[in-house]
């Protein structure tokens, strides 16, 4: 068993929660030239020493060089407000969780693990094609049969939202100070950008204290119509 | 439209074939730290060259630190003798066509194309698992979900076998002596392993010359019952 860690959240709840339920055989963050990179990259090491799980970062420096979005380091700033926005397409990074589940998929079988875990959870977001259900669940096929132990995409959280990870997460006893979301990257986490509305609110929902510094501190903008 | 080339000679026919056929935009080949890989991307290079086309190659130097393959300069010997050997297994490389597919992937979309080309043909094998059928229409899938465009794959030789793709590498006026094969990535193919025995086959096959220099030239083994 293995999960794919990126330092956010989302995932090192789920690393918590796999290593509750499976032997967890290694912890995986992809390096991919992102402005936000150099600080998850750390989180989930910090995590995955706690946990005793050995860590591998794989470099994927190509992404930056190759790719275009605003989530690079290469790309444009990172636009603020909710997710649902248009300007939001501009951090789509062109089909990073293929790439992410394809090279997490190499490792796991270079490492006899049967399965991987993945945070993908109900509120992602169908800006993003590589969240959408029909993408995973092809992708899930393609690992199975393109492997010789059949390797299984486990999505513990597909039916949970942000507030019910976070409250998981405290009650797995997760430092949720040791955590990474901000897609700016900076020394605290913005507060403005997509991810950091994400995360204020699902603290807010979830009613837990909120131990993030942030830059910013403007009132949560409104939910977009839907 | 992209292609993914190899070097080798069937992705270099699909390069040919594509160039023919589509607005190519890109040729692709992959530094995995295989064996090799320093045979066979120079004439990928050369190739796309000559059809004016811009080549790119990704490396991917995790593959030879973290994944086990007798393909890679990190693992062992090269067997000989016909692919459909049980020790010819030890040439898998986890996941690759599923790794190389969504890299490929990520980069035609960033290059606004909206397919790729893969050599993938009917004598494929199925003790490569990411070469078997099911792998291959579910990662179509993926990709197609995964991204804006809906990136198509293409398989254009999937119901020719290798001696079907000589010939058309032939009248596409393709010199075969600028392709590479061998998996043991010495100065001339060795003649003995899996791909030099099927590159061998597949010229006399298909009545062509076989300009190849091979280090060793035994009578071709018998095929394996089937």
């Amino acid at each position: 068993m293995k999960v794919i860690v990126s330092g956010r959240r989302d995932s090192i709840t789920a690393l918590y929660l796999a290593h509750r339920d499976h032997d967890v055989v290694a912890g995986l963050s992809f390096d991919y030239g992102s402005k936000h990179n150099h600080r998850e990259i750390p989180m989930a090491q910090w995590h995955c020493q706690h946990l005793g799980i050995p860590h591998t970062t794989i470099p994927l420096g190509f992404m930056a060089d190759h790719f275009t979005s605003h989530l690079l380091n290469s790309g444009g700033d990172i636009p603020d407000g909710h997710y649902e926005e248009e300007s939001m397409k501009q951090t789509v990074v062109p089909f990073r969780n293929g790439i992410m589940l394809a090279i997490a998929t190499g490792l796991a079988e270079s490492r006899n693990a049967h399965g991987l875990v993945i945070a993908a959870h109900s509120g992602d977001h169908a800006i993003y094609p590589d969240c959408r259900e029909s993408f995973m669940l092809a992708m899930a096929d393609a690992m199975k049969h393109g492997t010789y132990p059949g390797i299984q995409l486990l999505r513990p959280f597909i039916s949970t939202d942000k507030a019910g990870i976070a409250s998981l997460g405290h009650s797995l006893g997760l430092d949720f100070s040791r955590t990474w979301s901000c897609y700016k990257g900076g020394p605290t986490h913005c507060g403005t950008c997509g991810t950091c509305t994400e995360r204020r609110e699902a603290f807010a929902l979830a009613n837990l204290p909120d131990p993030t510094t942030y830059t910013h501190l403007p009132p949560l903008p409104p939910k977009p119509a839907t």
